[in-house]
């Protein structure tokens, strides 16, 4: 148990938007400032660090030179886990780019955790959203790919190499089309935002509205919403496999939430209607009766909220030392 | 850590018989007793209980009456745990039979342990068995039924119930098949051995060798191995299922090491080799290269072994109390 009362500098590394925050004790978000994330020829690693930096010591400012306790990091993986040396597949231009290291040059002496932004996502909806007084907690974010994180037992579960919560790799259709990660099959290669507007087109659906250069999937709910088949179908395609790769991790882990947050949870019951009916069609087994498959209950801050509790509540969210609990008492 | 150097009663209670013996520290099994498990119109609970009774108080009588630490109990499930109530589904004279106090009575004021017979055998194969040495562990059981057990961090999970480890419920195919549990396309609706002898015989397949009344799987591999187009089929299906699921759960968890046990297991290749090939085709994130799918190190010791593990190793393997950590706290 920690007695320190500073916040904690938290940062949400994403390949749209850099945000960076003070979070306090009570996972209360101060000063959050956010920055479009550099792409393009001129992008290197260097001049995406400095995008962050600049942020950091904006937010720093506020808090005074030793006004944080430490920094919680979340950032899309892969990455080399626990030592935060990141390679992210929505930010390029960071290939074995040492994240942690480099924050703690900022903050000499004090923690600096690195983990997967959907396990941060996953983290903050344990601690304060919809996983509140749970102690098995499937975090989701379904979104441009699906992605997760575990709360077992009252604390994360991060595998073997940091990389547990893969439920966007769950497979829910063994004979389905391929999936980027290689496989076939894969519940992101069906309901993943991408995937989802990709199939309504090929089935011949083009958005009645316009929002991006290219079809979306928040297209793609807004007319499903006033009733067009093939956005309603494409929908329904989307939640039925989400209902399915929930049923699986459901049985494998006696959960007690799955909360569903990410972009495309915001078409609500559009989407939970056919989760739901999936998940019950094939979850079963009478403890899966009691699980609660809910949305999301923090918004665009539960990166920055769970990437803080990372520090702030690092004896439930943060033991890579338990990895190698059974090595030392042997 | 104890220093109780007294060896502890291992007990597994299964559809076929009841085995009990005494398991030292070193997880030595001695003086194992196995006696049929009683059925028909007249094995009510007490005359099943009395029949363990009988064997519980053989294996005793070699230890001295203060001669064991404790009891460790695998089951089959359902139960409630950790109260040890079981219902096993393979044992329906006992519904609701209140197996950990029964024992209490026998051991006064020593700890009684009971769990899934699954789960046993998973910790069983992780403390001494394919598993050793390895933190994330799935540890399965191909058999009449499909069952598994959960190490994560070195340490049992077990999920809101108790129930965690259910991988023959994940999801292999969402148009499948219906399954006993009442879902459809479950891993064990394709992969247990009744199962696997249901569909070869829908195709036409008739045992060459008569090993039971009812054709069975192990007859099965018998004509597989002899070359028979069907059985090579059918094990080619199990294996394929059984290679989606462990692929799922890979993903979902990052494992190290999949053991894979059970009547089924001893087909060796005929159903390792399908089984490898679905399971590289479906793990494929870099993370998921490293895990070890390997068939199961013990024998028909192993549900025994890892009872006594709930006791002999409770610091890794025993922790109900868990469940609770965050509701305290808080």
């Amino acid at each position: 148990m920690t007695t320190d009362e500073r916040p904690v500098l938290a940062v949400d590394v994403g390949g749209t938007k850099l945000a960076v925050a003070l979070v306090d004790r009570n996972g209360r978000v101060h000063h959050a400032v956010r920055t479009a994330t550099p792409h393009g020829p001129r992008a290197d690693a260097e001049r995406v660090w400095r995008a962050l930096d600049g942020v950091v010591d904006r937010v720093l400012a506020q808090a005074g030179p030793d006004g944080v306790a430490g920094a919680g990091v979340g950032c899309g993986g892969p990455m080399r886990w626990p030592d935060g040396v990141v390679s992210p597949l929505n930010l390029p231009a960071w290939a074995d780019f040492p994240l942690r290291a480099r924050l703690g040059e900022r903050l000499a002496g004090r923690p600096v955790r690195v983990h997967n932004d959907a396990v941060c996502v996953a983290v903050a909806e344990h601690w304060l959203g919809a996983g509140r007084g749970a102690e098995h907690v499937l975090g989701m974010v379904v979104s441009t790919g699906v992605g997760g994180g575990l709360v077992l037992g009252g604390r994360t579960v991060d595998g073997a190499h940091g990389n547990a919560g893969h439920i966007g790799h769950v497979v829910v259709d063994p004979d389905g089309g391929p999936c980027e990660c290689g496989g076939r099959g894969c519940l992101e290669s069906v309901a993943s935002g991408p995937s989802l507007a990709r199939w309504a087109q090929e089935q011949g659906w083009r958005p009645t509205v316009h929002l991006a250069a290219q079809a979306t999937a928040r297209e793609l709910a807004v007319d499903a919403r006033r009733g067009h088949p093939v956005a309603l179908a494409a929908m329904g395609r989307a939640g039925h496999a989400l209902g399915v790769g929930i049923a699986s991790a459901t049985h494998l882990l006696d959960l007690e939430v799955v909360s569903v947050g990410g972009g495309l949870a915001q078409a609500g019951p559009l989407l939970f209607a056919p989760l739901e009916e999936a998940f019950r069609r094939h979850a079963r087994l009478p403890f899966a009766q009691d699980v609660r498959v809910v949305p999301a209950a923090l918004g665009q801050d539960a990166g920055l909220v769970g990437a803080a509790a990372l520090v702030l509540a690092g004896e439930r969210y943060w033991n890579p030392e338990r990895r190698h609990t059974r090595t030392r008492s042997r």
